[in-house]
């Protein structure tokens, strides 16, 4: 930590919506400095202010330019918006093409809008347990809304599900054959659902194949043009059962800007049922267990692992000593 | 621990190689039977008594059908031979067609085989920790070598370089693009390649690919006829450097059994150089440095999670601690 990190003073910083003071602070939680454990309690305080909004889905979905879209929507809003991508193929994270970057990069000289690629911190692609202490530093910052992009490949030292309130998982019409042969836990996982990309060509089908992959009813699609000009690109609405949430298939063209609205009103019809329903209390007790169980795993067996001395792998080698018997006396010590 | 289940009577009874009794050792450790404990730890006075050769690759490969050649070859030596299978796909683990189940479990009334599917045991295709303290019973049953199958898929908790001697990465020629696309990752995990289901028509093309793929040098290829008839679907050979150990690629039918001899030469020969470099000792370290890893990870953060209380929990969420702070205190307790 350098000298002009004075914890309580960049935490006063961070509050007051410093972004200079964010992106330290945010710096030293994810590099897990040792002396940001203070910094990380202090934060810690503003855990739940924001709504975290998982986008994740395949390479080459559009997640960047929708994540670009869903900032403009919540920026009229006059939200303060952070973003944490976690996708090394994503324009922010210096991935995909220039034209991409630019969409969203255009948002990031807005001071109402904190963007930041954590691919290059030992993120290469997969969540891992640093997410917790970066997300909490926006919360401390003011957004009210945290989108965090993410490949999601299930390979995941942590799942967006134990990160999100609301996940969106973004596949296109060309991603069929992929929707088809997707993992039973990626598509549980989704809590809306976006094909990108829809044109008029593809949009009708594949919203149909992706209910149909989803196991969805086709009873609950929407009538056409229920929902006005903006759901010209939506086949499935909304409709929260008495006691299940059933995700509902959005069709979306993110380049042009089609269904967002219809998007952030699902976002906003999520968020309403999280907190009306009690869920949204049970995911952020989830989301803190996690924090927790990756806080005792990182630190206590990282420490206990430290106390592995090459005499007692060579203990082990001797038979001198057993796994069980060693990790016991590591943990007496 | 059922009242039969005596410690001492059990690990004597394995020791003098009788299967019930490992079978039933086994189960114990693999469950995490509390009264396992003495039970592994005497079973790890026979850790590193055998040559554990991973047999990995996508579904298809023909693993359990090598697998079966690879004992039939140790049998006709007079070897005790263990096979663990985590593959579901595995005719072990009742997956894949009848005539390959019948082809490796023609060995499974042989008493000096013992074949042991750990699928259904919380290994669902994925290496789990639990599958040291099982080698471990197989090595004090006698059995000399240890052959696991598993489909390595990269997203595995424990990877199969961490628990094997000797690891057999199988392919076939028609997963030519599948091995292009192949990660990394699981390319440089393998020490011996086989190229299996090699006929006349593919072989040297596959071989010859999948030596590409893995960035070897040609000029180390075998002259055809070098190594005799055995050498037929052979492209290349053991040809230790120095310093490195170059992977073989062996072409074999394990169908048939052709390439199966050569196949078991290399084995040896990467048996021998793991003696003779001191690389053996070094890997045997890092198998029992990741055991005590997980038995760390596993007990100790299990115990923790167990003492996180839902009061706890409702603290975090009224921010009344946080998760380094509580984390400490479970531990402090």
């Amino acid at each position: 930590m350098r000298r002009k990190d004075d914890p309580s003073d960049l935490i006063a910083r961070v509050r007051r919506g410093e972004h200079a003071a964010a992106a330290r602070a945010l710096t030293l939680v994810v590099d897990e400095d040792p002396a940001a454990d203070e910094l990380s309690r202090e934060f810690f305080k503003s855990a739940g202010a924001a709504q975290k909004i998982g986008v994740c889905g395949p390479p080459g979905a559009g997640k960047s330019t929708l994540t670009g879209r869903l900032i403009g929507l919540y920026r009229k809003r006059g939200l303060k918006v952070g973003i944490l991508a976690v996708d090394p193929s994503s324009p922010i994270t210096g991935g995909a093409f220039l034209g991409d970057r630019l969409r969203v990069m255009e948002h990031a000289t807005d001071p109402g809008v904190f963007i930041r690629s954590l691919a290059s911190r030992g993120m290469v692609g997969g969540l891992t347990h640093t997410i917790f202490g970066a997300i909490h530093v926006l919360e401390a910052l003011g957004c009210g809304k945290i989108i965090v992009e993410t490949v999601g490949t299930g390979q995941d030292e942590v799942d967006i599900a134990s990160v999100a309130d609301t996940v969106v998982y973004v596949t296109t019409p060309a991603m069929g054959d992929e929707i088809q042969a997707m993992k039973a836990g990626a598509m549980e996982v989704g809590d809306v659902f976006v094909v990108n990309k829809a044109d008029l060509a593809g949009r009708d089908k594949a919203v149909a194949d992706l209910r149909s992959a989803l196991g969805l009813g086709r009873a609950s699609a929407a009538p056409a043009g229920h929902h006005g000009s903006q759901a010209r690109l939506t086949a499935a609405s909304v409709e929260p059962r008495e006691s299940s949430w059933e995700p509902p298939v959005c069709a979306t063209a993110a380049i042009s800007g089609e269904g967002i609205e219809e998007l952030g009103k699902i976002l906003d019809a999520h968020l309403e049922r999280l907190s009306s329903t009690g869920e949204g209390r049970e995911r952020l007790k989830r989301q803190h267990s996690a924090e927790l169980r990756f806080w005792i795993e990182r630190r206590v067996v990282q420490r206990a692992l430290d106390r592995v001395t090459e005499k007692s792998l060579e203990d082990l080698l001797a038979h001198k000593t057993d796994p069980a018997t060693l990790g016991r006396e590591i943990f007496r010590s």
